[in-house]
């Protein structure tokens, strides 16, 4: 039998997965790897912590646990896998099974046969179509080059200002890399919020935390690069304003590469991805495709998604490497769109389904948020603030949005494995998690939330959103709102939306200071309202009919706080 | 209608928990908790924590997030629950519903009627049936009053000497602490391993790092405490040996608390704990139970075990407060043992059934060992060392086993969450968990053990567990062993097992050196043995019928290595 010829376009995340797995299933195929850039296998989720210093290697990036850089020699010898890199193919003919190459050092032309082929273009990071862009000083954070570039303006020291434009998942880390140059730093996002994958009051939480690092301009995108002698000096907004700055990193998200692929023939999907099953193969048996080049499908909707995730484009790489060489014996399932980012001491992140996205996919659902400490206090537990949402005839885990200085990471995890073990919230309630105080709270936080939910859909919990009660507030609504925290604290920080301070411990003995007319609308609320849904299960059972619970209390309050 | 009367035994975790819950359910129930100690709702999990310094406030044990201590003033005003310290109920009377109890201050006695009854009367610490227990110096880490003592023996700085009594968790956290106090410490134990919820191998790894820290004997018990004056002086182990110290401390284990429900005429199973059904209900109505004095159910087997954890005396004590309102309307559905503890810069933990314990249950299982980083090297990643165990024919997971410095917390709880869904090896390895370097690796290290495991399941990937290639050894059985690392590595720390150095990068070309015989057996490694996989599919395909892959590589071989 003649040695199966696989050939993988792109070699950053997807690409060496699939070579690498391909090679496992069967020693004797001829793999090439074909690389438009210089480097290999590059770990570019790292990029932002080269450029903010968290180490100094750039090596790093491109190497093995134990050191070996994953360059075209490390491929060969240890992998027996051929990468081309500063190659670029041109041309997929999907009639001949071959494609054509240019050697972007040499000039020189070639084509190539395969069996079977695996695209992994990945995608381009988008730039506004405004004026100005080709001045010197406007960056993305996309490729090694990018990284390298902005990691030298950290070590020069010498740009004072600079922007990130868009407030995305790239934006957050970005701005965060910068600020640890220190540089003083713009975000400025088109929209009405960053992460737009949360929801719009998870991520105005994020943004008053950002705004204790840097200015952050929401509702307000960039209409014109402003320069002098070809390089950067301002950016200039759609409103007129003029922001200073010697450097700007566009960060407004990224196209599929699809070009080849759409030239060949192949089908592309409405969100302008490479269409694949769920054995990663495209439209053309013999072609399969894997990473950020490609549309998914989320398993929650059924609808198909763009998610460019590195975690996502290995797992895909290794479906499709191990389908090119034993038929489609492998599948990739989709996604939940999970993701996280570091933000200084903050960690944020979603799995599942927003309550937009929710919204929009017609789901029935019921939610909650919890705002409570990862760990008891002496072990010097961090607050973490959770969104649950959960289907509400089938108790079913939809989603969680996760944000705070405590550990967001296993709370995502434990959620995302939910989802996918399609646990309800009445399982959720009694999970048997790993408890020990260093490591969590004795009620995990995710217990926590799920006992919250539960409560709220067994109508035990009467919650309101801080937004719902926003609403009420600028409509002059009549309501009581009842403080139940201690003097001390309200001392400290409070909301100042008219409320009165009755400390939970002296409720029972102030009755008489709540409104005479039982049927008003009472709203209760403590720092993370545990004691303010004690308040109102004792003022229903006075019998106030019109009680609800400020979810999240005053750590998950998303506006202004009288201080 | 009459106000509801609910006694609660017990005010340490789960009373409290049962009591709060209770009130939420009906704000006009009376309810009494009666505590034999003078203390309430203490987070006696984290007395090792306060007894190792991690803080210094003892009332921190006590208080709420927000600072307020947990005394029977708290609960009468914050809950309107009525909480009797110092006082011990002696006699429940079942047919009369009614407790009957002394105030242990006064000596006062007296009895009280109830509605509904909940026995969370905890668990005592086993001593050792051997002379000298009475001596000063001897103690376990059961109560406040023991962390009180133990934190004042770290103050006083005067101890120089101490052994640890049982290996256990107790037994580990407390060795921790009493190290960080200063103190020189052996660690004691009968069985031949530390932890026994933990498999040999993973147990010898927890060892092996432990006697970095401590003098550990395993196999021995303590036969005798010595003494002088009424003090200890130092213990006598069964093989004669005697170690000097002026401080014991004893962690062999709890025995339930069931004097109360065994003279009442309730049932106790035969592990000696109350049995209750999934409503934590006891063998007779009107009265639950919940926390370590009973018997629950293991999920994965159905066997009734004895699981006294903080976290699961919380779950059951939500279930019976709210069971005892509302009818049997809340379940609890039995625990997956699931436990964790901190040992310096180590987690240690599993979820699950380990692999003793699957055959024990006869089960049918495959397994595998993987040890990889948690996080990328270049964000200073640690290694973790998981054990994952799955059901053959269903390929449904069953338990992991995960230690090392890396975050171990939530690799259990991804576990324990795939467990209680039902997930299979399948479903894990293309799990969509959050990835960002400074959380996890683009492959999260539980998706890679799902990876090793699915390929092991497959046939891919033919493993050997260092367990049995030392037996291997030991019968001197002609092997080919096979280190795949680089030469650097090799330099550094080697098996010494007779193996033959060929780095990956060379195997190919070096296939010579390769035994002549193509079905003699061969076993391939490296640090983690991913190379070592790469070089046993190598060989495969030049014909060599019989190769094994030792799992988890030098990383975790629990036997002495070459330095």
């Amino acid at each position: 039998m003649m040695a199966k010829k696989i050939i993988v376009i792109g070699g950053s995340a997807a690409g060496p997965k699939a070579a690498a797995r391909a090679r496992r299933m069967d020693e004797n195929a001829e793999i090439t790897i074909f690389q438009k850039s210089p480097d290999l296998s590059m770990a570019s989720c790292g990029y932002p912590y080269f450029v903010g210093g968290f180490f100094d290697d750039r090596n790093k990036l491109l190497c093995t646990p134990t050191g070996a850089v994953r360059d075209p020699k490390f491929y060969w010898n240890a992998k027996g896998i051929l990468a081309k890199v500063n190659t670029e193919v041109t041309k997929i003919d999907i009639k001949n099974k071959k494609i054509e190459f240019k050697d972007l050092t040499s000039g020189e032309q070639g084509s190539q046969e395969y069996d079977k082929l695996i695209i992994t273009t990945g995608a381009t990071a988008n730039m506004p179509p405004i004026p100005g862009t080709n001045l010197n000083g406007i960056t993305t954070l996309q490729s090694m080059q990018d990284a390298d570039y902005l990691r030298k303006i950290r070590d020069e020291g010498k740009i004072k200002k600079a922007v990130v434009i868009g407030g995305g998942l790239i934006g957050i880390e970005t701005l965060e890399a910068l600020h640890l140059a220190g540089i003083e730093l713009t975000m400025i996002e088109l929209l009405p919020q960053l992460l737009t994958f949360l929801d719009w009051k998870m991520a105005k939480l994020v943004e008053n935390y950002l705004k204790t690092k840097a200015n952050v301009i929401t509702k307000n995108g960039v209409a014109e690069f402003l320069g002098k002698d070809g390089k950067l000096s301002g950016v200039k907004l759609q409103n007129g304003t003029e922001i200073p700055c010697e450097l700007a990193v566009v960060a407004i998200g990224v196209k599929p590469n699809v070009k080849l692929a759409k030239e060949a023939g192949l089908k592309i999907g409405a969100l302008g991805g490479i269409l694949v099953d769920e054995h990663m193969q495209t439209s053309t048996s013999d072609v399969y495709a894997a990473g950020d080049c490609c549309e998914i499908k989320n398993i929650i909707t059924g609808n198909s998604v763009l998610a460019p995730y590195g975690d996502l484009a290995n797992l895909e790489g290794r479906v499709a490497g191990e389908n090119v060489i034993k038929g489609n014996v492998a599948t990739f399932p989709g996604t939940q769109q999970t993701g996280i980012c570091k933000l200084f001491d903050y960690g944020i992140g979603i799995t599942g389904l927003s309550e937009s996205k929710a919204k929009e996919a017609g789901m029935d659902f019921e939610k909650v948020v919890n705002a409570s400490p990862d760990k008891p206090g002496f072990m010097d537990g961090k607050l973490l603030i959770t969104k649950l949402l959960a289907e509400k005839t089938t108790g079913k885990i939809l989603g969680a949005q996760c944000l705070g200085p405590g550990d967001v990471s296993k709370q995502l995890a434990i959620w995302a494995t939910a989802i996918k073990g399609g646990l309800t919230v009445d399982d959720m309630v009694n999970a048997d998690f790993p408890y020990a105080p260093p490591f969590s709270l004795a009620i995990d936080h995710s217990i926590a939330s799920a006992h919250i939910l539960q409560n709220k859909m067994h109508g035990i919990f009467n919650g309101i959103s801080s937004l719902e009660l926003k609403e009420k507030l600028d409509n002059k609504e009549d309501l009581f709102i009842l403080d139940v925290r201690g003097a001390d604290e309200y001392e400290q920080t409070r909301l100042g939306i008219g409320e009165t301070l009755i400390p939970i411990g002296m409720l029972r003995k102030r009755l008489n200071e709540l409104p005479e007319d039982k049927n008003k609308e009472i709203i209760t609320y403590c720092k993370i309202s545990l004691r303010g849904y004690e308040a109102a299960v004792l003022l229903q059972a006075h019998g106030y009919t019109n009680v609800k619970v400020l979810e999240g209390g005053v750590a998950a309050w998303p506006f202004e706080k009288e201080k």
